[in-house]
């Protein structure tokens, strides 16, 4: 029995994968990002690198079957399954306190840099640094000349991905809690967004 | 007065760059691409990112004029002249041990990763975690469908780009000494590069 659990709205959530279970990240609402990294269990220093999986895959977004690489170059997860049109970001940063700030927010916003870090402290761990995360849902469109631009996510209420666990390791998720430009949907309405541990 | 220095064959070098020096990052023989970090001097752990850098401009590539923004999204340096096409790659990994190993390579190869680690240390300096590089006068195109591929470099003898700091910082390059595949030129030798402080 897999049991639904919830990465609160403008939150973060973290989970123990064993290798061979696999993780489930739902987009409830239909439009919520969610940035998401995986750790090694037995040796933190080991992560999931958006620029060493580039690197393997020669390719700017992960697809159905490809794996995700560690900077130590070894699948860390496999994506297994996406119901949406396949459309994830691998180029952007987390957001940070400094990104609203230069938004022009006053008081502090939540931001995802710093739900990775609440979500590690809740299973007792800290993570070395702050991995690029992979911007599951995420809708950032390149072109020719290299240009990118911030877009609505094309995805619809319960689309989902699964990712495999090559080895174990702690899967931390923010729903983007970003509401001051529109990557969360047109609205900039942050949601909740679910997952199993499968 | 100025004085050249080398990037050795295969190695690392790192300089202190003040506020509003700049850095000539030479490519000697024309088709050595020369992985980049930059650190904030008096913290470390303020250093130029990728990430960041890509989503302050929206941009895969920075162009003559654009700032380099740090993980806390300050700009720390700028690239105020570039005699290349310009045509430099923000998306792959520094190379390291594991890269090569995995290319077939049974005894230890030279990697930009602990370049980075030689010449901070030769600046008694320690880089608190290994940055995604600015990897200069790197060629690696993207396609429409985000496909990415490893090409010579279109640079020639004598090429440069200048990085003027934007406060206080750590400049370490690194000679790649990748020999596997061709992002050094066809003929996969390595050479030297070199660099002035303006």
């Amino acid at each position: 029995m897999t049991e639904q659990q919830t990465v609160p709205t403008r939150g973060g959530k973290a989970a123990h994968v064993a290798k061979g279970q696999s993780i489930k990240i739902i987009n409830t609402h239909g439009s919520q990002v969610v940035d998401t990294w995986a750790f090694r269990t037995d040796d933190l220093t080991e992560f999931m690198s958006m620029e060493h999986t580039r690197s393997a895959l020669l390719k700017l977004m992960p697809a159905t079957g490809d794996a995700l690489y560690s900077n130590r170059r070894n699948p860390i997860m496999t994506l297994v399954e996406d119901t949406t049109t396949g459309i994830h970001d691998t180029l952007l940063a987390a957001c940070n306190k400094e990104r609203y700030e230069q938004l022009g927010c006053t008081e502090y916003h939540a931001n995802c840099t710093d739900n990775l870090t609440v979500a590690m402290q809740e299973l007792g761990l800290k993570e070395p640094e702050t991995p690029s995360p992979l911007n599951v849902f995420m809708n950032i469109p390149w072109t020719d000349a290299g240009g990118l631009s911030f877009e609505e996510p094309e995805t619809k209420p319960g689309d989902y991905i699964v990712l495999r666990a090559e080895m174990d390791c702690v899967v931390a998720m923010s729903a983007c809690p970003q509401d001051m430009v529109p990557i969360n949907g047109a609205d900039c309405v942050p949601t909740e967004a679910h997952f199993e541990v499968i």
